[in-house]
């Protein structure tokens, strides 16, 4: 044993680890070695590996103690060297200060918080006070180290029931003082706290709070240790799959301080702009301040730059001289340290090849990097960056691909509020972000009031309780929507993205009437204005203006490159031509699933289809069929025209009947009378159709099996729309789909229904044209019987709707009544209805396809669901090895770059 | 092709092919061929071979002929000499009549029927007519032919909208006539009809009907050919994966008549009582007359033996003397071919090991036998056959087991109508047989009053429009129950099986008020008897009196042969210690599901689960609980108690709370005054726990899982009630199930609460049980995860019917609007809640127990879905290799039965 290293030390442009260490080092302490090989100037410290923490569960606290002792200690004096500083109270050098943290190779909720400030007592503290001309400070921060190492090490916690003993302490002092806040307290009132704080440590934990640094530090690496076998940190271990053998390691590091006056200073900085991408340093930071005071706006941080710093002076009025004179930038004030930084900065930038985010502190003229990270950005940030770091060459194009996080395109490809009206808007409430976007409009209650109202110009925002597929011609006219009720996959929600539009669900604090909106008490008539922020779910009261961002060209160029290196392509999911041409222009090569059903609801449709729904016998259904025959073939001829020469996979009809059937009273005598039977007679067919479990019932193919005289019609409106467009020379390529199979039965005698129409009309119209027929996969049955469907099938489109629905047995409708819950209790990692389960749902994906190519090598696979826009499941698709993947409009660019993400890390 | 023998023939004790030559010959052919050897005297006749058929469709009508041509024309000549009769009128010759049928592998819808009487015409119809000194006979059997043979051969159908032909022409003589039936045809009559038909032939057929015997030979024998061909053939194969080269044999056989004279006779008998499986020679024969004359009811039939025939004149009150004149017995009227056919039953008998149901035909004093087969039998008689056979050596243990039809035992099990109150009752309608027995009481129209009334010792059928889970006391204090909705697994079927109670669902033209019963237009009110036949689905008026049979000696014997064979044993699902003790008198060795919400609809339980419900805390839901926790530890303690000794499988909370709280205004009121709330609080309540789709909703471990204190109450009170059990010096063996798993996350999270509550509990009461956790694998997710679930369970016991529903997409409770046509269509060939569907959720259940077991061997696995006392699932369990499967009481019996059948299959 006596032969193991234990203790990595780091410091001073020298370092015993490194980056490729990560295992024996952990996460942190393998970085902060890397950085010290890179030449950035760290504060010096020393890692305890994470073998040392396995000895620790094995042999105890005091056994390892013994074993650490002398390479901690020898490790110490390095650091005291380096840093210049000695740890405990010695003479008149300056008190070496620590900080003590833990660094497993992941982060890990549970583990052990940082200690700060470690090596305080009685003796450092007055040290600190005078070397830092700053009594407050040291006694503040000898208080919070006592909090802190009492909290974590010593186990002084609340009792149950009541505040933390600590706080109780500080109650007490402003109450009797009158403070309002923490900041008031005189250094007075923090030396009798500290004393307190002991007294606090004494009776709770029953000893004396540890003077020794030594003592402290010992305490503080066995709480580390400690903190891996607490009960959430073995929980989180289970359900991550963390091996309990793995560890934790312990960093200990020199504090360094940039409130040591005129000559410190502390900042963050950006090796480039993270709003805009654009490719030029920046940062704000103080001089004679910590790190808290830059960010709390007690204190106006100044510009690194001189041109940043400039910027900034005329954004806020500011002349040239005051800004001199009061604000001066780093590169002003401290020029000598302004280049180290600058220099930092970009050694940073190449080695770890992005922008990076990074923390430093100026103590008495020296610069110390704290932290370096990559720098989180916004949408087009991301975008700019990667696309200008592979024409800088930076980085190659792949790398450039995987660094994208495809939901922040969402950002790009949606309206968005100026910022400054939206600064100035009154917030009424805050739902769930069903939909991205922006939109801003007077209030209606009605989908038919949404459309009346937007024919005559109006911009109009639909509010319901919830909405149904009655409500789609309102949805449509709408600029945005909002809901009571429903969650983030409720009709409201999924058919609002589909159509690109903003929605807000299940908003908290309000209640919709027939005419009215109560938002937390305010009540909003008909006709006000309200605004919707899709992308954060937050409601606006009044008006508020709205912007359209551009796609730049760095996002073409990107999607440029995603192309070459895919190897699924992207189709769209859309039911009207305008859809169709959007995603056009978004990159979609072809619709992946346009469903019928909505088609049904526009203008006088609906009679036609409920009459059909009275009809007893064949006969009658045929006749009503009739009537929708040539409405639906101008759809279908409007889609495959705006889709020419791309594959349009168009679904059969699929909802129950009910969905078109009236369920109140004077709806069902508009319907008795303009059909010409009874009110009874309606209310009975309505009755007749209810379902205890719809999402089980009647739908799907399972209507066209039972009534074949509806794929009949729809078939034919297909065939004839294809051949007409045929006959003017263009290129249609129509995919028949079958919802809901579950036995290869149901598909073959739809089918054989749609290809002895197609036949006819061929006949018929003297031209024949290309066609698929294929089938939906969303029924469990259908994909553990893929073999023998796929055998007669060309395509498959996976429903991963249905099948999540199916194969956890949730209704989307309903889940919301658990699934937060189990989210929260992680029993679920994501909601399966945003993020394919790849381990259950997945997995009968894989085996559809793999029984399915197995049968017939030929068989074109997709998905259609709305996983098929979500960028994780749109890698499982890649992965999986599917054609396409299809989603609506405004996802096709992610599904694109997501799409190419998977290819290049298969 | 010449050396190809393409006809085989056989007669008088001799044939060219045998029993295994059925690829060859087709059944009916193998099985006249395997007669002859054994020496049963058959008609004589030939087989021409299955390979003809395809050679036919190969090589046409003409060559197939000519290959054939010389072969049958031998053939024809050898029946000729055994039968001493010529094929067409030759001289003073008796004419050969033969028949001429189809006869594939298996027997095939769709194929051609029987032509009977071929080698008839102008000729020797006359011969025929004065060698039977019959004319009518003759030339009734003249125009049979005509009619039989112009429709099947000569294709004169009836055209669209009109009747057939031939029977027009018999409906016009009829009505110059004045004749009510086809009997009263006179001689000169049927000679005109002979002349119609042929001129109908001519105009339809466009040529004249074949009056040369061997042309209609050849025109019989290619329309079984073509018969192979027809769409429903080959719809039919398709369906059946029965390959089209198979093809199909066609059989030539002699014709023999019994209505040839005092000497010649017709009859059928049996080697055993098909009633009560007595081994007793009988039947009924009677001299002079065609097989149609037996069964017609217009002689009356005389039994074959003195015994039976003087058993019948007891039951009829006839006198011996009477008896030996009028209605002699075969034995007496015909003893030597009365002795010939009781060696030929006895042969039979033993050749076939089987109960033979034979049909006999004596011309001219010469015994035939035209059929013989395993004869169809009652439940009892099965059971008394299968074990006097083994009794006598005549077949083994296996073969008696595997001959049972495991559905018929159900005869033995349920009460039954009185045979001759049921004849004389007035039938009102007729529904589905949901739950089989008979029930005769007085109707009522609430649960309530169906507990009320039969509390005061009333007999009562409970009449509802459908049952939900609070009308549980009263289905159980009804003799049965009787639904205007619902199918075959409605609630109330579902429930009534499983209390062994009869049920009718789905009555045609019944209606269902709050007061009364209108059944195609007679109108029940509360407190009027009717009685139902669940085996039948029929509701008859007024009251019928019921027995309950007895389970006799041989039904105890069979089971132990049974059990003997066996490898899987069977558990009950009971709730009740009343059902548990019942269901081990029939056999069970434990109990795979007991339910515990069904308790919690008893007495004022419902009030304890309403208050949990309604409390918006856990605080509030644990003091519910406390009050439920006594009630719930007395039933575990009496269901553990009724099966000591035996695991019993308890199944935690499973409905969503919604069916725990009324939905109707007044309920809502008296439930708001009971537990001292709002109306409108209640209300809300209510509609909070509205589901779209309930099945997919709140329920199962979701609830135990979002409201652990449930699951905790729970497992505390079966743990409890063991720990009692215990100290009794009982043996409990609870095994405690987490219901609608779908992660190992959930399953874990309930595993914990339950393993933390038995510890506590093991602690207070001082003694420790063995117990199991597991889980039902009833959600797609679960069996497709099963190996990680496994890693935690101890059981897992498949819920095949949320398994079905979830693996199809049908929920059992809509699919009435599409499963029926789905049957009648052939998409499905059963209902899949009826019996398993092994192909898909088979699939799953075999990929869960696979799974499951390799990552723990020790896993227990069993079902406890209805298909657990479905013969054929039971068989798939068994072929997976299940522990154990589980049923209601009253279908335990079959259950081992079919377990003992899979085993010896394996």
């Amino acid at each position: 044993m006596s032969n193991v290293k234990r203790v990595y030390t780091f410091g001073n442009g020298k370092a015993e680890g490194k980056a490729d260490m990560k295992n024996l080092l952990g996460g942190k302490g393998a970085n902060l070695a890397e950085m010290n090989l890179v030449g950035i100037p760290v504060p010096a410290g020393f890692t305890i590996t994470t073998d040392v923490c396995t000895e620790y569960n094995k042999l105890g606290k005091d056994a390892v103690v013994a074993l650490l002792k002398s390479e901690v200690e020898a490790a110490m004096i390095e650091t005291e060297k380096i840093m210049n500083a000695k740890f405990g109270a010695k003479g008149d050098a300056f008190p070496l200060l620590v900080s003590v943290r833990s660094g497993a190779r992941a982060s890990m909720p549970g583990m052990m918080n940082t200690i700060l400030n470690l090596g305080m007592n009685d003796d450092t503290v007055k040290i600190v006070a005078e070397k830092s001309k700053n009594e407050k400070f040291a006694y503040d921060s000898y208080r919070r180290f006592i909090q802190m190492y009492g909290d974590v090490v010593m186990e002084v916690v609340a009792e149950e029931g009541q505040h933390c003993p600590f706080e109780q302490v500080l109650d007490r002092v402003k109450k009797t003082k009158g403070y309002a806040s923490d900041t008031d307290f005189t250094v007075a009132d923090l030396k009798g706290i500290v004393e307190d704080f002991k007294a606090v440590v004494r009776k709770k934990a029953g000893k004396d709070f540890p003077t020794n640094p030594w003592d402290q530090l010992w305490g503080a690496i066995c709480a580390v240790f400690d903190s891996w076998n607490t009960e959430r940190a073995i929980l989180y271990r289970k359900m991550e799959k963390i091996p309990s053998e793995w560890g934790t390691a312990v960093n200990v590091q020199a504090m360094v301080y940039g409130n040591m006056g005129s000559n410190s200073a502390t900042g963050v900085c950006f090796s480039r702009d993270a709003a805009t991408g654009e490719d030029i340093f920046n940062g704000e930071y103080l001089i004679d301040a910590q790190g808290e005071d830059v960010v709390s706006g007690v204190r106006t941080p100044q510009e690194i730059t001189i041109e940043g710093s400039k910027r900034w002076a005329e954004r806020a009025g500011i002349s040239e001289n005051e800004r001199v004179s009061k604000f001066p930038s780093l590169q002003e004030a401290m020029p000598k340290v302004y280049a180290d930084l600058d220099a930092v900065q970009t050694k940073l930038e190449n080695h770890y090849h992005d922008m990076q985010d990074m923390e430093f502190t100026i103590q008495d003229g020296k610069l110390w990097m704290l932290q370096t990270r990559n720098g989180k950005r916004t949408g087009a940030a991301m975008v700019r960056m990667a696309v200008e770091m592979v024409e800088q060459g930076l980085i190659d194009e792949k790398t450039a691909i995987l660094r994208q996080e495809p939901n922040k395109l969402d950002e790009l490809l949606h309206p968005v509020f100026e910022k400054s009206a939206k600064a100035g808007a009154k917030i009424l409430s805050k739902g769930l972000p069903a939909s991205p976007g922006a939109a801003t409009g007077k209030v209606v209650f009605t989908a038919s009031d949404a459309e009346e109202w937007a024919a005559r110009g109006e911009k109009v925002i639909l509010v319901r309780r919830e909405t149904s597929p009655e409500d789609l011609k309102g949805m449509y006219a709408a600029e945005g929507i909002l809901t009571e009720r429903g969650g983030m996959t409720s009709h409201a929600a999924v058919v609002a993205r589909g159509m690109g539009k903003c929605c807000i669900s299940s908003a908290a604090g309000i209640s919709v009437s027939h005419t009215s909106l109560t938002i937390n008490g305010r009540v909003i008539k008909e006709g006000e204005y309200i605004s919707l922020d899709g992308s954060t779910g937050i409601v606006y009261d009044g008006k508020v203006a709205t912007i359209t961002p551009k796609l730049d060209g760095d996002f073409g160029k990107l999607m440029v490159i995603a192309d070459k290196h895919t190897k699924m392509y992207v189709r769209t999911n859309a039911d009207t031509p305008h859809d169709a041409k959007l995603a056009r222009e978004f990159g979609a090569k072809g619709i992946g699933l346009c469903r019928t059903e909505h088609m049904f609801f526009e203008g006088d449709r609906i009679w036609a289809i409920r009459e059909m729904i009275l009809a007893d016998d064949v006969a009658g259904r045929k006749k009503a069929l009739a009537k929708l025959l040539p409405i639906q073939r101008e759809d279908f001829y409007g889609i495959l025209e705006a889709m020419d020469g791309f594959g349009v996979t168009i679904r059969l009809l699929d909802p129950p009947l009910h969905e078109f059937t009236p369920n109140d009273a004077p709806s069902q005598k508009e319907m008795a009378q303009k059909l010409g039977v009874t009110e009874a007679l309606v209310k009975a067919k309505v009755d007749s159709l209810h379902e205890f479990n719809p999402m089980l019932g009647h739908r799907g193919c399972r209507l066209g099996n039972t009534y074949p005289e509806i794929t009949e019609m729809q078939a034919r409106a297909i065939i004839e729309a294809a051949c007409d467009l045929k006959k003017k020379g263009m290129n249609p390529k129509p995919e028949i789909m079958v919802p809901l199979i579950g036995t290869v039965e149901e598909y073959v005698m739809q089918e054989q229904i749609i290809r002895e129409t197609a036949e006819k009309v061929f006949a018929e119209k003297g031209v024949k044209v290309d066609y698929l027929v294929g089938t939906m996969i969303e029924i469990p049955r259908a994909a553990l019987t893929a073999d023998k469907i796929a055998k007669h099938a060309e395509f498959f489109s996976f429903g991963t709707n249905d099948l999540t629905q199916m194969t956890f047995g949730y209704s989307r409708d309903d889940a919301g009544k658990f699934l937060p819950i189990y989210i929260e209790k992680g029993i679920l990692k994501n909601d399966p209805f945003q993020i394919l389960d790849q381990e259950g749902v997945g997995q009968l994906v894989e085996m559809a396809t793999t029984k399915g190519r197995s049968a017939n090598p030929k068989l074109k696979v997709g998905i259609c669901g709305e996983h098929g826009g979500e960028p994780s499941s749109v890698g499982f698709c890649g992965k999986v090895g599917m054609d396409y993947v299809s989603c609506s409009p405004f996802r096709v660019p992610i599904a694109r770059l997501a799409a190419a993400q998977s290819a290049l890390r298969k």
